[in-house]
């Protein structure tokens, strides 16, 4: 009798189809008030509770915004969807749908999919929205391409350009810990494996999953967006701290002063001590925390969890403890290594 | 006296970098009344002037929907969003914005993106709305993710459910000129250079043209929602005549019947004969031309410019001049060659 071998292959999206693909990771999802009309014809219909909308975009591409031996497909999926609806909530807005351009190679395994899209649908669970559309495409790479939608929460968007000076500038989230992680994964992947202390063993797990997918704190802006007194100006954080407060200051003609005594993050020293890094180089200018920073008006205070880290001043740029900054700490896209960051 | 060769590289998006190059090829763009906010914040703010809004998004992937030896930046520009704008008119709806995700190797010259974001525009003017926004990175293939917003031209979007018994289908455009283009194109590219007759040249110009960029007659859409008795049913030609009538009859429980007489096109068989191909095969299958078909009620025909194609019957399916279509003449995004298609 001869012996048979069986390989179990699992299947690929060029096996499955991009129609049956689509009705896969489709199935069963139930889609939020907002979404009049969901996938399946030539366009989806959202509602605009307040007459306008808010639209972000962002493109995220393997190997340069995440990596496959980084980061599992939930988590891929959970990132992309917060980049985008931290872009929304910036705006002083909830987000309720998303659509999502999906570029595969043909050999893409078809759970590597449906994984990505469980990511995408726990994290706009967590944002508010659904995703209500999308195309789904033959690359060589894969991208991940999401636009997101969202209502404002309150009379109007909040921009970058309201600061006033006398405002008081303050955090929602921690900066930096994006940054550590993609500086702990770096290391562990050119072989250099540390034996962490027990203290440390915790923030380096919490550090390695906030760079694999940030945990933006949305209920923060949502909160402070439902008192008397809401932010006069409102940003996400993702280039980097210094760099989107930047960005604030230009947009409103002031500048900002900071004060990093605020900033300082003892589980981030013991990170840094570890890998013989710069803790203060990973709160100031490590982006893609999706940290929010909002200014308040003159006299008025954030709601509770929000953090005090500046003030805003009269003329132009941002200082820190009274020196200007003057770094390009941030992240340009065709700037830098190609790796993950 | 030595002689100095002087040779000029064009600056690359690299050389520029990603914030130089969003400045450079947002200068001197106007926004369309309806984006309240464009590009430059967090988010950009859109007003929904009935309402609600309608939203499509498509990816286009370099040598999967367009080749760089057969398209110049300005033609690949104009059908990024003239297939994203051709879904928005696709619901009864007029596009009001975009947002574009870009994904360019770092070595792409700034002068093929400024051409490619003057095609945005360009058809953007066409289809009406503005690109409100978007997110440039770094990636291996150039990758083009658009999303398009709308505003319904009528009381209600139109989809592709609403076809009844008897009612009257309708096209508004001239399918199979993008497959005979994408015919000659390859014939071309393999060396198959014929010399056409003077009586064909124009055609094989145009038919070229249409493979490349795609002009979809959106303002017979405009004037069907203008009329007293718009159409009941709408969607747009992207996967070929007879699949995408398949999916109007599929979602709208009916069956669709075809009568090929009304699709006869003397040009494209002239085409068809000098290429030894099939017109008929390229007006039933070929996609891409962004063809809209419509479905009036019983009784009601459709406005001047729209070409009577057959009828909605009881049953399921489409069938021409009798008989069933059973082929997967669609075009599927893992099926198939890897050419621009």
């Amino acid at each position: 009798m001869r012996k048979v071998l069986a390989i179990s292959i699992p299947p690929t999206v060029r096996d499955l189809g991009e129609f049956a693909l689509i009705d896969r990771i489709n199935a069963g999802r139930a889609q939020g008030p907002a979404v009049r009309l969901g996938p399946g014809d030539d366009a989806a219909v959202l509602t605009a509770a307040r007459g306008n909308y808010v639209v972000s975009t962002d493109m995220l591409i393997e190997d340069r915004h995440f990596r496959l031996d980084w980061s599992n497909p939930d988590e891929i999926g959970r990132k992309a969807i917060a980049q985008n609806a931290a872009d929304i909530y910036a705006m002083g807005a909830e987000p309720v749908g998303y659509v999502i351009g999906l570029g595969l190679p043909g050999d893409t395994p078809v759970d590597f999919v449906s994984r990505l899209a469980d990511g995408f649908w726990a994290e706009a669970e967590r944002a508010g929205g659904s995703v209500a559309g999308g195309d789904i495409v033959h690359s060589a790479q894969l991208v991940i391409s999401v636009t997101a939608f969202g209502d404002p929460l309150g009379d109007r968007p909040v921009t970058r350009s309201g600061a006033r000076v006398g405002g008081t500038v303050a955090i929602a989230g921690r900066p930096g810990w994006s940054a550590a992680g993609f500086a702990l994964l770096s290391q562990a992947h050119q072989g250099v494996m540390r034996r962490h202390a027990d203290s440390t063993a915790a923030v380096v797990v919490a550090a390695a999953a906030a760079h694999r997918a940030p945990r933006p704190a949305y209920d923060l802006v949502r909160a402070a967006m439902g008192t008397a007194t809401p932010p006069e100006a409102l940003t996400d954080i993702s280039d980097g701290l210094l760099a989107d407060l930047g960005h604030l200051a230009a947009a409103s003609g002031v500048a900002v002063a900071v004060d990093s005594a605020a900033l300082r993050d003892p589980d981030l020293q013991l990170c840094a001590a570890e890998l013989e890094a710069d803790a203060r180089q990973w709160i100031l200018t490590g982006g893609e925390d999706h940290v929010f920073a909002g200014v308040w008006a003159p006299g008025e205070a954030p709601p509770p969890g929000w953090t005090l880290i500046g003030r805003i001043e009269a003329g132009r740029g941002v200082a820190v403890d009274g020196a200007l900054y003057r770094g390009a700490g941030g992240w340009e896209a065709f700037s830098g290594s190609d790796s993950a960051k």
